[in-house]
C-alpha cells in the first residue's frame, strides 16, 4: 500500500470467558472487508493477540467505529472477552518491503 | 504511552531455516530496550509474526536501525530467516486504554 494511510493497532489481553467470540472475530474481519476504506488486516496471537487494520483515512476509521454491528462487537469486548486492550491510531508514513516491491 | 511517539511495524513469513534466529531476536530486543528514544514493543506470531517497536522519534528510529550490532541482524534475516517482511514507520496520534487509564 502507498503511504500515507492509517492503522489502527489493536493489543489485546483476552479474558478466560470466550464465548462467542472466534465467531465474533470472523464476522467483524468479513465485515470490516465491506467497509468503505478498509484496506487489510494483520493478525497474530500468543500470549497478547495483535490486530492491525488498515484503513485510506481517518474517516473510514471513524464510520467502522460508529457501526451498530462493531458496537455491539465492542461492547461485549469491554464485558466479556477482552482482560486489558490498547488501541493506537496511527499515520503510517513510510512503508519497506522485502523483497522489493518494484510494481 | 502518551501520542504522539512512533510505532515500528514489522510484519513477517518466516523462512524454513531458522538457525540462529531465536537467540538473535532476544538479543536485539535486548538490544533495542537500550536505545534512546525507545519506549516498548509489542510481538505475537501465528502463521505472521507480528512485532511492533515503538519509539519516541524518527531520529531514534533512524539511529536504531543503522546500529551495527542491528545491522549484522537484518543481513541475516533478508539472507536467511525471512521469505518476506513489511515495515511501516508509523505515527501514533490517538491511544485507548482499557481499562481506562486515568493517571
Amino acid at each position: 500500500m502507498k503511504p500515507p494511510y492509517y492503522a489502527v493497532i489493536f493489543t489485546t489481553r483476552q479474558s478466560t470467558d470466550l464465548e462467542g467470540y472466534d465467531e465474533m472475530a470472523v464476522k467483524m474481519e468479513r465485515l470490516a472487508e465491506t467497509q468503505k476504506g478498509y484496506l487489510g488486516m494483520d493478525h497474530a496471537r500468543e500470549d497478547l493477540g495483535i490486530t492491525i487494520s488498515y484503513w485510506e483515512s481517518l474517516e473510514s476509521i471513524a464510520n467502522w467505529k460508529a457501526h451498530l454491528e462493531h458496537q455491539k462487537a465492542q461492547a461485549l469486548g469491554k464485558s466479556k472477552w477482552y482482560e486489558q486492550y490498547t488501541l493506537r491510531i496511527c499515520k503510517v508514513e513510510r512503508e519497506y518491503q522485502f523483497p522489493a516491491n518494484n510494481t
